[in-house]
């Protein structure tokens, strides 16, 4: 098999919920195979991959985290653990030689992140989190649209939700809502798709501050169940406001105010179906004479698509990867980067929390 | 003629552009008619009637205010002057017992409002600010589908806008933005909707604080031209942020979320056509299987509507009027109360901005 052809070895670490789709995204893209799949009981992992119909003789299952990273034929490994555990098993990966697409929130604050991102740096590993919509084609299109200074201008003011509600059993016992497992919360597991989403908008660019709103809801052990913030940009003055919750109806807003456009959906997390996926973008409106109607209304600007989201995201990591184990290409660095900011910014929201809902200045 | 079918006599005081759009609806609407017109001068006052296919030999065209408010065939007026204004035209009408549909912002803070609203209540005169959008037949069916504990819940969260970007020449010289005539600016133009759609939304409870957020910019004059601002409920732990302003991309959104459902449209303040408009309604959306799209997508409500919004706003005004007028009804309390409780909250935006964006208690 020549390098194009040979397809990038997965190994999972960890049996997840998130694993099912991942591994079928990894079988779906054409760059990649899944060889290796690992929880922390063979039996765990045996179930694992029968249920979801992953099983074959080349499959290797591992009743333990150490030992998929010791076997010599994983690439790359997709790591959907609580956060809590990122920092130990990310940097034992990346010691490992293992390129590393890490689930969200990628660590509980920058400092641990910034660990992990220095261990993938000096082992030359690429470092991506699992945030899948970055990688839809809709999100390229948006972006290309937005972009266009005629169509829509300066972006001024962004606003962008993230919530579900998923029942009080959960609120008090799911992994997401354990301080020793996912201390974020809400804010690490919705919110960080919010603060992914207005970077997004502002290009990677860090906000001057950062000032959570009141609205903080937490469970009996002190976890986010529900937070606000509002971000500002002192030089563009633009504004960014985002609310992200489990005990709200399911959303995901972004709507993104420019000065002479208008971007907007409300499944940007998750498409609300496979094969194609849609925005709304509305341009140069204005009120009718006698101030009746308006000249335009939005636009749906539909994109199709071939893969998944989680396929694209796959397909843009292996290819990474592969160029980096082929072709000796350096990591791309707007992964991390991306990463980082994003949790700078979560760190910040959680500062202002602590601190009364006062302005973090970044 | 029965009482039932006099039509309540009306007089415009003030030939603003918004003038047209009342007139109109003054004519359109089947229990009252255009009978008076008043401007700063009779030639400004009879062009604005031909112009705008009033004239005819019963139209009363008056050259200064006071006249029209002597006239005792007048029943009510409408009053579109710029804000500085209202105090002394507002309390002059009520004292002259006219009815009083007065435009928006309704003063340039609460204590003058007061003033205004002491002097309708001491004369029984109907007080109401000519906000157009909560009488559309849209609004009243958002509200139906809101207060739905299952289809809806609590509402959790609130997000609106108000924008449009007239250009530069409007930003310095229009009366909106001179600090004599209208000092509120797009706080007192655009944000009056914002505000309103969220008290509204949380059936005109007032919030425990207020909190401008840092995005203010204003003219040379020192008028805004964008702000933003959060409130909070804490009893509910509900959290609304906004963002107005005049140099941004015409928008008008509403976007509520709910604990079991969400409903949300981008054109509440004026609909994209006069026929019919629409918002959409999400209930009980989850994630299908693997997290591979949404078991529901949004529904599109359509109203029709056999008036515009302006329309209603006018039958509804005059049938109170007409209530009071003829069966010795009292004046209906709620729309005092809606814009008093708006410019409560525009007054705590105001001076949240002053203080350096301290949250405001009410």
């Amino acid at each position: 098999m020549s390098n194009d052809e040979t397809p990038i070895r997965f190994g999972i670490i960890g049996c997840a919920e998130i694993a099912r789709k991942i591994s079928r995204a990894i079988n779906l893209s054409p760059n990649s195979t899944l060889y290796a799949l690992a929880s922390r009981s063979i039996e765990k992992a045996h179930n694992f991959a029968i249920q979801n119909n992953l099983f074959s003789d080349s499959l290797k299952i591992y009743g333990n985290y150490s030992e998929i990273l010791d076997d010599p034929f994983v690439d790359a490994v997709y790591m959907p653990l609580p956060t809590t555990f990122h920092l130990h098993w990310a940097i034992l990966a990346a010691e490992k030689k293992k390129h590393l697409l890490l689930e969200k929130p990628t660590a509980l604050n920058v400092e641990e992140l910034d660990k992990i991102l220095d261990a993938c740096d000096k082992n030359g590993v690429q470092f991506m989190d699992a945030s899948m919509w970055y990688h839809h084609p809709r999100t390229g299109k948006m972006k290309e649209m937005i972009l266009d200074s005629k169509l829509f201008g300066q972006v001024k003011a962004i606003h962008s939700s993230s919530s579900y509600a998923p029942g009080q059993e959960f609120l008090e016992n799911n992994i997401r809502v354990k301080p020793d497992l996912d201390a974020l919360g809400a804010l690490g597991d919705a919110g960080w798709y919010c603060i992914g989403a207005i970077l997004w908008a502002m290009n990677q660019t860090l906000p001057t501050t950062v000032t959570a709103l009141p609205n903080v809801a937490r469970n009996s052990a002190g976890v986010i169940l529900t937070c606000s913030a509002s971000l500002y940009w002192e030089k563009e003055e633009t504004v960014a406001t985002f609310y992200c919750s489990f005990i709200a109806h399911e959303t995901m807003d972004l709507r993104v105010y420019g000065s002479n456009g208008t971007c907007y959906l409300y499944d940007f997390i998750l498409p609300f179906g496979e094969d194609s996926a849609s925005f709304n973008f509305t341009s140069g409106a204005k009120f009718v004479d006698l101030h009746i109607g308006w000249n335009v209304k939005p636009q749906v600007v539909e994109v199709t698509s071939q893969l998944p989201q989680e396929g694209y995201m796959i397909q843009e990591f292996a290819s990474l990867v592969k160029a980096i184990k082929f072709s000796r290409s350096k990591p791309e660095s707007k992964w991390p980067h991306t990463s980082r900011i994003t949790q700078l910014v979560l760190d910040a929201v959680n500062k202002s929390i602590d601190t009364g809902f006062q302005p973090v200045h970044m």
